[in-house]
Formats: C-alpha cells, structure tokens, sequence
C-alpha cells in the first residue's frame, strides 16, 4: 500500500506497450501530473508536442491478460490558471448545409487547436474557488464570466494487444480519448487487462467540458493527479467500466453512435450478470424504464457513449 | 381563451392532414384523452387498432404555414392503474454477436408487443402516490416493487406538409414519435406550421420510460392530457423546440444518432441566434463547455436526440 | 392481357392509397407517361408541383396485402431533348471540413433545384443516339459533349400500409425514390402489397444518373413509359426485389448505408431460400466471394443499396 | 532500377514503425511472398501468429513525410492449392431481427476464422487454370465447382504517423485491411508518407472475395508478390489512391460507410483538380452522372468504400 510521488519527464502520444516509468503494486497509490492536450506544464510552457501527451505507463505487479484493472482517482484537479478551448464546433456536429454559415477561417485543421489567442479562447481560472471567466468577455455570454468548474480527465487507458500503439486522438476497448465528464474526482474505473502489468496511461485534463467536447476541447489545462490501483485476479471486461457512489456505468468507444450504444448496453448487461446476478431479460426490465445515457465526445474519430444505471434500482452485489 | 373538454371518438396512426375534430383559438385549453399505444382506453379494452393511435388533429385558429406553433402540456397523467412493457431491449441496441444470446423467442416482429401476458411485462400503478409496481416479482428486481413514476407524451407533432399523412412508428420535423422522457407535464412545445391551423395529434402516454425506449416501450398507459395553445406569427423553426423552467430544448429526430445530433445542435444554435441574439461564435462557446445531449429514443426507424441548455447560462431573451 | 393508352391529368407527390386512375389486371400493360422531377411534361412546360411528381396509382386486380406485385418496364425512355442536372455535389457526400470549399452560394436549400438556368446545368439530348451534351461546355470536361445515356426510373412504388402517404423525396419498403440506375428499360421489379389493388406509382425519369445520385439529380427529363403487371398471389418479400437477364437484386431503402446494407443482404438471403433453395449457411457461402453491392442513392433522406447476385452461379429456381 | 528477392522470415500484425527489413530506390522492384491471413505459408503450415501477418515493412529511399509512394503490383498470385474462407456471413451485415436465425454455434467470435474444419469452409484451386472449387459440395452451390478466381490483396500499407502501430484488422489513412477486389494484379497504388522511408508492408492474399467481405474472409491463401515502387516528391494525398488502365480510384476508410463515402469522394475530388485541372463544379458535374461507388469490406472496425471514374472520361493529365 505504498505511496509514490511521479514526477515525469516524457510523455506519450498512443497509447501502447512503451518502456513503464514506474512499477506500482496492487493498493499502491500514485501522485503525479499531466500535461495540457497541447504539451504544455503548469507554467503552460511547452514541454512536449501535443496531442494528449499521457503520463506513464504505470506497470502495475500481478496484472496480467485476463484480469481487470481497477483504478480509483482520488484526485484531479488543474494545476494552473490558465486554459484555452477550441473557437467552434466541428463541422460534423451541424447540418452539413449549415457547415457555411460557420465562420471557420481561423479554425485549424485537423484539430486540435494550438493555443495562441488567433485559434482559441483563453480562459482563466480560480482554483481556490473552482471557477472559470472567459477572458475576453463577448456580449451574451455574462454567465461564462464566473461559473463553476467540474474537472475531469479525457484521456487514459491501458495498453492495448497485438503490439498495437493507438494514437490519444482517438479511443477503444483499452480507454483513450473518451472525453467523459463522469471521469471526474472519485470516480472508480475498470479496464480489461490486455498485457502483462497492464500499462496505465493518464492525461489530458479539462477543468470543465460540455456533452460530447464539440468544439473540440474541454477547457485544456494541465492537471495533478493521484490515482490508487488494484487487480481483479481473473475477471476481464469487454469495455472500460466505472463507478461512483451513485452509478455504474459502461462504457462504448467506436463510430457512428448507434455503435456505441451497442457496444456500452451490452457491456452494462454482462456486467449486471456477472456481478449482480441479473440476467437479460431482468436488466431488459430493468434498461426499458431506467437507463441513463450519457454521451462521452462526439468529436474523435471514435465516439463515446456510455450506459449507465442508478446502484439504488439494482440488486445487493454477489459475493466475488 | 376558452377552455374545451373533448371526447375522442376515433384516433389516427398517421400524423396527416386529417379531419379537425374541433377548431380552437390561440390562448384556448383543451382537456381531453388518449388511448395508450396498443389502442387501450381507461378500462384497458381494445378500442382502435394499435401504433400510437393519436386524439385529434386540433385545429388551431390562425396558424399558418411558416408560424410557429406554442403548446404548453399543463396536465398529463395516467387514467388507468395497469400499464405494460416490452420484454427485452432491442437487437439493435447491443452487440451484432450478442443478439443469439438473448431469449428473443416471445417477442413479436415487427413490435411493440401487443398487451397479453406472453408478449409483455405488466405494472401496476398507485395513480395517487405517483408509484409503479412490476406486477410479476422477479428475484433482483426488487426495487421495482415500488419506484417513482415519471409521465411523460411519447408521440405528437402537428401535420406535416404536401400532403404527407407519417405513421406513428416515427417522427420527423412534424414531432411524432419521439418518445422523450423531457416532455413531461409542465412543458412547453414549439413546432413548425407546415398546413393552415397546424392539426395538432396527440398520444402514446407512458408512465415512464429509460434513455432510448429500448425495450420498445415505457410503461404504455392510456392518459388524460390538458393542454394550451398559442400561435406566434412568422416564426418558423426548423425541428421541434421545447423549454421548462430551467432549460431550453432542441430536437433532431433521424437515423443514425450522428445526424439527430447535427439536426438538434444546428436547430439550438439558431434559436440563440434568432431570440437570445448570440451569434454561432458565441453559441460554440457556450455549448462547448456547457451544452448537454438526451437521448430521446433509440429504438424507432427515426431515433431522436435533444440538445439542451440552462437557462441560468444564457442572456436575457431578445424583445419580440 | 389488354393493352392501355393512359393519359395523365393529374400527378402525386406522395405515394399512398390516392384514388386510383386506372384498373388494370394482371398480364395488362399500361403506356403512359411522366413529367420530371420538377412538374415539367415534354414540352419542359411545368403543369404540376416539384417533388418527384408520380404519374397514377393503377389499381391491379386482385392484388391483396400479402401478395407481391410483379411490374415489368418494357420501356421507359425521354420524350423530349432537354434535362437539367443540379449544380454540386451535396454537403453529406464529402469531408465535413471540406464543404466550405465548395461554392454553394448559388444552390437552393433544400433541394433538388429549379430548372433555371441559375440553378441548374442543362443537358441537350440525342434521343435517336441515345448520347447527352452539357449545352454550356467547360474546359475538362469535352467527353460530356458527347456520350451515350442510360436511361432509368428514379422514383416509382405501391401504397404503404396503414394509411400512410410517403414523401416521394424517400424510399421504404414500398419501393420511392430510390435512385437506382440497374431500374433501366428490361428490369422486373416485385413489390410487396400493402393495400388492395397494390396501387402502383411511377415517375421521375433519369436520362442517366451517377452512382448515388450525389448532385441530387440525374439528368431529369419527362419520360414514356410501358409496364406490364402480374400478381403472385400469398408471397410477400420485405422489401422490393428485381431481376434482369443476368442478375437478381434486393433493395434496401433507409440511413445509415450500414441499414441499407442489412436490408438488402438480408433479403437476398430470404430470396435464395424461397425460391432457390439455398440455407443460409449456403448462401454465405456464395455472398463471402460472389456477392455485388450497388448504391441507389445517397442523396435523399432514406438511401438505397442493392444487394446482387449473377443468375449464373444461382442453382435453378424451385418449382413454384 | 534494381531487381530484389526478397526471403521473409517474420512478419507483423501491425502496421506501423518496425525494423525495415530491406532498404529499396524509387525504381526498384521485390518479389516475395506472404503468408495467409491465419499465419499460413505455402505448405499451410502455421509459420506465425494469424491476424493477417505483413511481410515487410520495406524502407523506400528518399520517400519522405509529405511526398507520396508509389506501389504497381506486377504480380499478385496465390502459391498454394489450398484456401479457406468463414462459414457464415456477418451478424451487422443482416438485419438485428434476423440474426437469430443463423446457425453461428460454430463460428468462433472474434473472427477471422481459424483454419480447422469446423470453423471454416476449405477450398482447392488450380492455379494454372485460375479456377477454383468447393471442396465439400452443397445441394445448389454446384456453380461452386468450378469457377474464375480474382486474386488481390487484402491488406498493404505504410506506416501511419506518430509511432502509430495500427492493427492489420483495420485500415485507415495508411491503407492496412481494405480487402477491396480492385487492388488486383496491375493496379498502382498511391500512399501518403507518414515516416522516413515510407515503410510498405504487405499481406493478406484472397484468391477471390465477394463485396464487403461479409464472411470476414476471401478464399484465404499465401501468395507470391512482385512489386515496383516509385515516389513523387512533395505530392501528399489524404487517402489511398489507385488506377489501372481504365479507371482512377479513391478510397476512403472508416465506419459507418457514410463517412468512407465522403472521405472517397472528397479525395477524388481533390485528385482531378490537382491532376486534372477540373474544379469542383467541374467534378460534380462529371460525378453526378458518371461516379461509380464501390465497397471494400464491411466487415472491419473500418470499412472501406472506392470512389472511381473512368479515364475516357477524363481530360489528360496535366504536366506535372
């Protein structure tokens, strides 16, 4: 049950079986820190190119192919005052008759965007108090010059098989970019386990982002975080999984959206199996009147969505 | 701002240029009922052929192609104590190769199931506590032994145009099948004109229902429905729009979840344009950081999506 | 097996259960003719509204719900020299980024487009030849001042069932506006019956039309047109089936392509079992390394993809 | 303009940044061989882990990031008589309703199929005659017995940017699994360079394969490959090119096939104006009649659709 303090001095752009930075043991904690989406530290100078740099991999002892991965995120929070979002949302959000009206001429592409003040907007934050002002105030938008943050991570995951190195831009069965603001502080998640110490990935912090990170970003900054793992000797899921004290969720990253339903109710199904004790056509019963589904991002080139249940309509857990 | 009390006499699968069965005023209410969406009255006798029969069209006085028509839901609620539901969520809402491990033998194609007890799940409901019970207890499923209800109108819109008469298995920029648990008792709909005095159709009462209706159903049940109307001249949206005390509401209703989503993102950026006077920089902004997504259903040839935003988030409206 | 000379005087912009404007019987044939796309006749004079207008519905004879109506084209063919196409290809058809490379200023929404000359190319035709040409010629493009047409049907169907009255911007079960090249002069195409009478429409002729439709026109142009009708009395497909010398087809008609897809592959399988004999496991076996897909169109609301296989590696048909 | 033979002795199930094994100029042509998707070489024996292996990667002098590789396909030719392909057809490529009734027992999930003779369909081919045959005959499959094979390769790439190792089940930018039956014996394919030396694999040999490859296989073989490469400097396409005598072909790979749809065809149109001269009115009005589509598979986490025209369509070259 050790604690370590990580202090990195690289970074990954996939996701992937890379050199691990530190060999963590089960109940072991860890308390490190990210960089922003585009590279930059706690100074928001860039130290690293972007695209969701990740901190590790984390080599976690005993894990093997076939287990479950659980890592609990005791903190997460930004680490500076400064973020910056994206200036519009993408093209494939809106009517494609509508894409001209948008006035994409600073926009660049492929996203995302780099941060000077030409091809985003700054914001700044106060963490003491947890909220955030856009800098450069716009009429209409009074309500965005003192709101409430809700920080959570967009992008981490575990290594995924076959060699595979899979690029922080996108997401799968392994984790990567879900852009999901459930994973905020306290949230509990589970990943299966594709090789040997299963290699966890972190990165990517937003101090707030809206349902489906349409423009692009949440508000990009960089992050502290300490995370707690353990293993689940024998027990492997299809797709991450997650809880908190109210929920649990499962969770679908592909293209288009139907497949991530598709992918996050037939998790939630197994899942409520397996440890719950229902079967389908109980949690048929229990999905038609009381399922939740939250979008992650629809702006990767996998999507997200996730399925989730309230753990007061469910059954007592089984015994393991 | 006279209030009617109307008796249906016969019900429509289509949503079309039908025969008004009563011409009323903007600033009128109308109390009336509707069969449940196997065609059930309040004794649960079969009195019109099933799929979403609607009470109506109502023709609205003064409504014209190119307004918009208001419709303010101030009551609606169950009239009859038993409802039913389908039996298992539908293939196309899990894993392509999971679908043989569900036990689909029982369940009708094409559905929603007709109401006997081979093809549906029936509740019981206490009308005064607002409470349903699942009537066959089943081991884990003990919290549906008493949980809250939640109404909500699954079906209505108002006549499309050319002469289109659309079933109620789906929806479109008319409305229709949209089966949205956020069109519940207090809210208030806007739909686009498309023929003189709008015909609006309503129906599809359900007790409750999950994200997506993936069991085909909520908890089908006949209901009492009062409603408002008003006209406002020469505005015309493009999908339905709707808002309650705190949030406003755009609709897409498509397939796939990719296009609803374009339709309802690209419909609340030009209400913020039209009343609120942000523009689509300004709109991208907000929604960026703060927009959120419903599912409205997922199970219909059309599936819908709903974008939304609070309304503490946003300027005080335009003047008219 | 009578032969009729119909004339037309009036033309639908749904299909649905109109009144019909001829009685036929199986084995009769009907020569008639259809404006374009736009409401135009052989003299280019618009006499009825845009939209695909359909030219009927004839009631057949003992046709019932249940049955599959049999239409043969022995002819369909442009009856003047003048077609107009529309002027860029549609918004959904390329890269969401890329469509404000695309110079749509002067392209109506929502389409297809009116034919001036504004708003459309225009095409001169040889109807003795058989050959087009682009009567504005540009530099590129000199094969399109000569070269030879294909003439087809895009838009053509029976009544759906449950009073419905289908736009003929779309496509269902019941045949629409599908689009389809392969529906050229020789094809027979069967239709599942939905009401009595079958009520079959016909209209919106191409003098040729890309794969996808994907300006959202062929070259629109009046046709004549002669079909010949037959009824299998209790067989019934799910979707529309054609055959021509060398190949049998089955249609799917909705969005995404994926459900189109599913449709027709789904429905070619069901074929070659009723009528070929072949078990699912065979016909996989024949589709993993003979199967051909075509696409209809990927321009309307619902698109179409073809499923198809050459009658040379088919067994013999199975005695009725 | 050297002439190499080139012995593999292990292979990839990626694609991405390995260890060239044979440096090559703009000119040079290799021949070699691959093993079949399963890890099969010429005697059908398991020489490596299945998942279709590359042979390669093959470091091309000079191609550097921003220029563009050149690949013709001299020869492509099974070198063995023996070939197997999946039994049934894929469960999204089939409507959800109807999976159920497909006898999927034996087929093993995930596919592709292992080559034992309960999982998979086992085929004898004559090379020198280019026939093959099933080789346990079914009632109605007797045109099975002898029949044209078209040999092609399903999978070939380059390695994608930013340390990306991109699983050979999928596709992409890069190319990788596009399982298309036009990449056959005399085509010339163009990549982007991600990477110095540009990095081609190649693998995956089918001596026949329907459209989509919904099996999840073609006739499954080993083959002999001889290929030449050239590169053209500082020309990057966005996707995969190809032509042959007659036609110039784009390929755009993702999910769902809408969105290959439109990466094919904005990648033609960008390639006959950068070639052609032709601006975009100019492409679409030539796409509108004269596009053909043509689909990859549809069995892939991306599937991959052809965007091609005619050459005798086009206008000539211009000088480069």
């Amino acid at each position: 049950m050790a604690h370590h303090e990580f202090e990195p001095t690289h970074f990954h752009v996939t996701i992937g079986s890379h050199e691990p930075v530190l060999r963590i043991k089960p109940g072991d904690s860890v308390s490190t820190w990210c960089v922003d989406a585009g590279g930059h530290d706690r100074n928001f100078e860039p130290i690293t190119p972007g695209g969701n740099p990740q901190t590790g991999p984390f080599y976690v002892e005993g894990a093997e192919p076939g287990d479950t991965l659980v890592v609990h995120f005791d903190k997460m929070y930004p680490n500076r005052q400064t973020g910056f979002t994206g200036k519009l949302v993408a093209p494939w959000v809106v009517d494609p008759h509508f894409v001209r009206h948008l006035p994409y001429e600073d926009v660049p592409t492929p996203r995302p965007p780099r941060p000077d003040e030409r091809y985003v907007d700054l914001w700044d934050l106060d963490l003491a108090k947890g909220t955030g002002r856009l800098r450069t105030a716009r009429p209409g938008l009074e309500a965005l010059q003192d709101f409430a943050l809700d920080p959570m991570l967009g992008c981490f995951g575990v290594a995924p098989d076959r060699g595979q190195a899979i690029s922080c831009a996108t997401s799968g069965q392994h984790g990567g970019n879900m852009d999901y603001r459930g994973f905020r502080q306290g949230v509990t998640v589970y990943f299966p386990v594709f090789v040997p110490g299963a290699l966890l990935h972190v990165g990517d912090g937003h101090a707030i982002q809206g349902d489906g990170e349409i423009v692009g970003t949440g508000i990009e900054i960089s992050f502290d975080v300490t995370f707690t793992v353990d293993v689940i000797k024998g027990k492997r899921a299809h797709w991450p999984r997650a809880e908190n004290e109210t929920e649990i969720m499962a969770v679908g990253n592909a293209r288009p959206l139907d497949q991530c339903v598709q992918h996050a109710t037939t998790e939630l199904m197994r899942w409520l199996e397996q440890d719950y004790g229902l079967d389908y056509r109980a949690s048929s019963i229990l999905f038609g009147q009381l399922i939740r589904y939250d979008i992650g991002n629809i702006f990767d080139p996998a999507y997200t969505m996730v399925a989730k249940m309230e753990k007061r309509h469910l059954p007592r857990k089984k015994a393991p």
